[in-house]
C-alpha cells in the first residue's frame, strides 16, 4: 500500500512514525517554509531548502532496529554550547552536506540521506523553492486575552512582531504576521494562511507520488503552518483533488499551541475548507478527547460533512502525555480506515 | 590478524586503506594535536578532542561499497560560504555529536560511530586529553633558503609566527614553534619535537589494542605531527615496546611538506631512534623513489640497522601522484611483511 503522508514538524513525524507500521512505502511530503532556529540560519547562509522539517521526517522513518533508533536520536541532535553550532541540529547538518555535494539536487539529495541512513519510505520538500507563510492573525482583546489564559505566559508587546503590511489589510484588530515561526507563537486567531511567494511550484516528485498513492494523508500537525500550507501549492491541491487514492485527514489531539488558540478541531476542517474549496477526504480520524460534549461533536460533524468525509472517533492520543499521537493506537486507526473496516 | 595502525592524517588514512584489503581486525589510533582549521574550532568551542584525523580514519574504514563510499565522501565534505559551517567537515560535527551525547566517553562515542556507519574496525585516539605539539625548529639562512626553493612560497616573516619561548631555547638560528598547524607549515628544519601536556595519559584501549595486536605500523604521514607524536605518550611507547607484535614503520614516498624540508627518510628513521631510544621495528618499508642513489640507500640501511629493522626496498607509490602511497601496493608490501614473504 503507497502512502502519502503530508505535514510538517512534529505532527508528520507522528503520523509516519504511525504509519510504518503499516506499509513501507511511504512518501513525505513536507513544508518548506521554516525560518526560525537552525533552519532559519541554514536557509539564509546556504540559500537552500530549511532542512528541519526534512529531518524529522527522515528521524521519523529510520530503520525500526537499534541502529536506526541511534541514527534517529543523532539526526535530531542540536549542539548546545554559544559557538558556530550551537542550536545546529546534526541531521540539518547532514542534509546541508549533501545538498552541497549535489547542488540544485534536492530531491537527490535527500533520496541519499535515505540511503545512507536506510530510512524506509522517502522524504520530499513540498516544494523546490523555500517559502514563507504570511497569516492574518485577529488579535482583539478577547483572543490576546484567551491566549494569555491558556500559556500564561502572552504579553502584550508579542503583537508587535506581526509586521502590519501597508496595503490595507492592518485594519483594527487585524494583524499581518510574517514567517512562520512568528505565526506559530504569535498570540491571536489566525484567520487565514498565505505562502510566500504565492503559488509556488510543486515538487514534481512530490505530485507524482501523490497521482500514485493509494491513501493520502494529511495532518496532524501546527495547523497553520505544517498542514494547509500544502493546500496553496497550486499544484499539490490539484493531485489531492484528482488522485484516486483514498483522503484522511487526521486532527490533533490537543489544541494547545498558540497559533490553535481559541480554535475547535471543527474550525480546523473549516479553514481547510476555506482555503481548499475543491477538496474532499474520505475520512477524518479525530481522538474523542477533542469531542467531549455533544455540542463539539455536532459541531465536528457538521465540519467533516463540509469536506465530504466520514468521521471516525476512536482513541488516538498518548495516555499521560497530553498533545501526543499514540504512535499504535494511531496505526490501527490508519489501518481500520485504509482496509475499510471503518467506512 | 590483529592490527594496530599509529598516525594521522592523510598518512593513516592511506596505511588504513592498504589494510583493509588484509585484515578486518583493524586498530587506528590517532593523533589528537590539530590545532587548525575545523578541528581547531570545535576543540576550542567545544573543550573536546580535535576530531579532524579521528573523522580521516574513520571516513578511510568506511565499507567498500558503494554505501560505505558514498558515507566516506559525506564525512570528508567541507562546508563552504562564510556562514557558521564554512570549512567544518561533515564527519567531525557527527563526531562532535556523538561526544556531545555522550560526555565524557570519547572512546564509546567513537565506536558508536563507527557502528552508525558500519566502519570496519576500530579508531582511537592516542590520548583522551587534546595535546599540543611544541617544536624546536632550525631556521639559519640555508634552511629558510632551501625552503623558498623548494616551494617557492617561503616568506621571511613567516619564521616569525614561531613563538620564541623565554626559556633560553631561543638562540640564534633555532626557533620554539607552538601549535601543530604551525610546525606543519613552519620554514626550517624540525630538529625535536614535544607534547604539551608533556607525558600525556594514554587512551587505555590504544595501550590494551597495542598489547593484542599481531602487528603495529606506524608510518606513513607528516613525521613529526602525525607520526612521532604518538612516541611521546609513555603509556604508548611502552605498549610499544612491550609488545610481542610484529612492528612496521612505513616510511613516506616523498618528502615535499614544509615540515620535511631539508629531510631524508633516513633522518627521519634517525629522529625516531632519537626520541625513542628503546624502540626497535621489525621492517621499515621504503619506496624505491627516496632511495635513488647509492648513498642514499646505504643511509637508510645505516638508519634502518640503528631500529634494528630490515629494510624492505618496494613499490608502494602512486604511479602518476607524487608523494601519495598506492592502496593496493602498500596492502601487497603490507602482506608480504606481515606473511613472512620478506624477511
Amino acid at each position: 500500500m503507497r502512502v502519502v503522508a503530508l505535514g510538517g514538524g512534529h505532527g508528520l513525524s507522528a503520523s509516519l512514525q504511525a504509519l510504518r507500521h503499516i506499509t513501507e512505502a511511504i512518501t513525505a511530503v513536507v513544508t518548506v517554509a521554516d525560518d526560525g532556529g537552525s533552519s532559519g540560519r541554514l536557509r539564509q547562509d546556504f540559500d537552500i531548502l530549511p532542512p528541519g522539517d526534512l529531518r524529522m521526517a527522515l528521524a521519523a522513518l529510520c530503520e525500526d532496529t537499534v541502529w536506526g533508533h541511534q541514527w534517529s536520536g543523532v539526526l535530531q541532535h542540536r549542539f548546545g554550547g554559544d559557538g558556530d553550532l550551537a542550536g545546529h541540529a546534526l541531521g540539518n547538518l547532514l542534509i546541508v552536506a549533501l545538498w552541497d555535494l549535489l547542488p540544485g539536487q534536492e530531491v537527490r539529495g535527500l533520496d541519499l540521506v535515505g540511503r545512507l541512513l536506510n530510512t524506509r519510505g522517502r522524504v520530499l520538500p513540498m516544494s523546490q523553492v523555500p517559502l514563507d507563510i504570511e497569516a492574518t492573525v485577529t488579535v482583539d482583546g478577547a483572543t490576546v486575552d484567551g491566549g494569555k489564559t491558556d500559556g500564561g505566559k502572552t504579553d502584550g508587546g508579542r503583537t508587535d512582531g506581526g509586521k502590519t503590511d501597508g496595503e490595507g489589510e492592518g485594519c483594527a484588530g487585524t494583524v499581518t504576521v510574517r514567517g512562520q515561526s512568528q505565526v506559530a507563537r504569535h498570540p491571536g486567531r489566525v484567520t487565514s494562511v498565505r505562502l510566500l511567494p504565492a503559488s509556488p511550484p510543486a515538487c514534481p516528485e512530490a505530485v507524482e507520488s501523490i497521482k500514485l498513492a493509494d491513501v493520502v494523508v494529511l495532518g496532524p500537525g501546527s495547523w497553520f503552518t505544517s498542514v494547509m500550507p500544502h493546500l496553496l501549492v497550486p499544484d499539490l491541491l490539484q493531485a489531492l483533488q484528482d488522485t484516486p487514492a483514498q483522503r484522511v485527514l487526521t486532527l490533533n489531539v490537543s489544541l494547545t499551541d498558540d497559533e490553535d488558540s481559541g480554535y475547535t478541531v471543527a474550525d480546523h476542517v473549516h479553514a481547510i475548507a476555506a482555503h481548499a474549496p475543491g477538496l474532499t477526504f474520505d475520512h477524518v480520524i479525530a481522538d474523542p478527547g477533542v469531542v467531549r460534549s455533544e455540542a463539539e461533536r455536532r459541531a465536528l460533524a457538521k465540519a467533516v460533512d463540509r469536506v465530504g468525509a466520514e468521521l471516525v472517533v476512536t482513541t488516538v492520543a498518548k495516555m499521560g502525555r497530553p498533545g501526543l499521537h499514540d504512535t499504535l493506537r494511531l496505526a490501527a486507526a490508519y489501518r481500520d480506515v485504509m482496509s475499510g473496516v471503518v467506512s
